[in-house]
């Protein structure tokens, strides 16, 4: 069959571009992004209702009580959470422990070292999940860790950190929590009332927006203790969260396309039924595709209950006709884009189960790889050693 | 007349929206903003190459020969302000000079106080520019001066100072040539070749896309130079170069639907005819709308050879009848949004002049004004005092 033909098969409404399979950017609706179709003005009446309805609307999400703020960043995920973790995380005497189970926390501990921040870490490798023992044992032992960074999903493996017994062992001793949550919000539960005092997550992810801006879920008095704490202006939360207090408006330029579009894909989730259905959409697809993939023969990195329905890791084949760049080209010319795997030692891939997809689109994928996996000879699925 | 149903004036395509008169975000073409209908994938090979021809196209828009980079980050124009601040000023033994005439050079000088990096300033009030001598003077008075920041136009008042002549009395002196082009970038003539070390603008001005990131052009020595200077992970321009360099894709989420816009404008941008037809036509709304304010009895802030064609100040009239946030409000309501004023000392409104709009939209913005003073009672549009 034609490749190129093939490729008029992607989402209603945008058929010759493919299903993004990814952690994001995502396939979004036609109705989230046809409400980028208008110029909204920045400090108009209107625009800042927007902002003041995703405002409060998160905070919902999140099970917030009048205790905590929302602020709003522009740029990517990895924006707010530098911005996080310069405006809250102690600068001396006291330490933020980062807990690390793949490159996200990596990532965040090596923010820390750039902006001199001092930090211990629990380094747990890329597909094994933290455990809260593990997480007290390291706080007991060092009295200077006042803060604790944790990662809900590690989309490095697709791994979910039991984030809710982390929070309250955290909290029962006294220590500040702080959790990534870029990859899960709006299709896992998270309850800041656990004792999540800080959530970082982004415009793009599972409330299926576009991407543009990030945004952080913070305890009132904490944002408010941290005036000039930041290392950054743009990056400064207090600051922007002054500006947006005072008038409603941004201090900065604000992403007001993808805001919009954000504001949409809110009213899309509830009318969904919420984190519980979104969830249950994306469970279901994580179902349908690793059934698939195991009936053609390849092997998960994650056993199903370490598995969380936001992206999944297989490890790459033993076959020698078995080529990435290929599979990846030719399953996208097909209508869907897959994602390389990030694992430091075992070589994988990965397929992103989240965005306005479902169980026909992974069928569909599962379609494909048999196709493509035929064209390139491709016979024995077992994988490469580590 | 019914003010709801003059809502249904506005731009082609998205009627019951204003056309926005501010510096940003502007009113963008129907076609850039359709080009925001799909989902990219940010690794795909078709996103990378729009992405390498944004690079290029702003490289050519400026002047630049192969001794250059360009250099695109998430978030507002000031991301990418503190991001070539963070990246490129000394921190210790020499000092950058910021010429400041409004809020932007003081911004750019707050950034420097607040990341710590050595600073004098020059500060012209918000209404005069700079003149080429007391750069001079104020570079031989302080021989640890290593560095200049300088704006194009200034925003605050709409002054265009005068960059060609600073950037080569800068450079002859052996100093380094930063700029700050942000509103002018693409309408106003500029030539990195002029002695400009450093410019820095962003998608929602005159290259007529929607807000969601800015970016540096930057000499190529300069910027490999810079490797762990920066401040921050994510303004670290450095790594983002190289990231981009490396495989074609962003370190971090790339705002995919922003970038396939600002791709689309860069089209719309060449075919009007480039810098000077899309300056043309911005000089033309500023003479239509300062014509016809003059002719009301407004007066603007600044004499005609000082003002640019980007935005327009006009001083507040000391009727007593006259409100700004009446005049706000029923202005946009027949589909006019319109800015306030930055001014410290007068008391002042402004009204931007490009964006995807002509001099019909002028006359109808004036059109509207007559109404709203009328409906007012506003008759003395002689400016308050200072």
């Amino acid at each position: 069959m034609d490749k190129l033909a093939r490729r008029f098969d992607g989402p209603p409404g945008q058929e010759d571009m493919p299903y993004l399979l990814t952690p994001g950017p995502l396939t979004t609706s036609r109705s989230v992004k046809a409400a980028m179709l208008a110029d909204w003005g920045s400090r108009d009446v209107e625009f800042r209702r927007v902002v003041a309805e995703i405002r409060k609307g998160l905070l919902d999400l999140a099970g917030c009580d009048e205790t905590y703020e929302c602020v709003i960043m522009q740029g990517s995920g990895t924006f707010a959470i530098e911005a996080a973790l310069g405006s809250f995380c102690p600068a001396t005497g006291r330490k933020t422990l980062v807990v690390a189970n793949g490159a996200y926390g990596d990532r965040a501990a090596a923010i820390l070292a750039k902006i001199g921040r001092p930090h211990a870490k629990i380094d747990k490798g890329d597909s094994a999940a933290p455990t809260v023992a593990e997480v007290i044992a390291a706080i007991e032992a060092d009295p200077e860790i006042s803060h604790v960074w944790v990662i809900h999903c590690e989309t490095t493996s697709g791994i979910v950190n039991p984030i809710a017994d982390i929070a309250r062992a955290v909290k029962q001793r006294g220590k500040t929590c702080m959790v990534d949550a870029m990859s899960s919000f709006g299709a896992l539960p998270l309850d800041m009332k656990d004792g999540i005092d800080v959530m970082v997550s982004s415009s793009n992810k599972c409330i299926e927006g576009v991407p543009g801006f990030s945004y952080v879920l913070v305890k009132h008095d904490m944002l408010a203790a941290s005036k000039g704490h930041s290392h950054s202006v743009v990056l400064d939360l207090f600051e922007q969260w002054k500006g947006l207090e005072a008038n409603g408006q941004f201090r900065f330029t604000p992403p007001t396309h993808a805001l919009v579009a954000f504001h949409q894909a809110m009213r899309e989730h509830a009318e969904e039924g919420g984190v519980a259905a979104r969830g249950r959409r994306y469970a279901r697809n994580a179902q349908v595709l690793i059934k698939g993939m195991r009936e053609m023969g390849f092997s998960t990195l994650l056993s199903d209950n370490e598995a969380g329905p936001i992206i999944q890791t297989f490890l790459t084949p033993r076959d020698p006709h078995f080529h990435f760049e290929r599979f990846y080209e030719d399953l996208r010319l097909r209508g869907f884009a897959i994602y390389p795997g990030k694992l430091t030692r075992r070589p994988s891939f990965r397929i992103g189960t989240i965005g306005k997809v479902d169980e026909k689109v992974m069928a569909g994928v599962l379609a494909a790889i048999r196709e493509v996996l035929a064209e390139m000879n491709v016979t024995d699925l077992s994988p490469l050693e580590a």
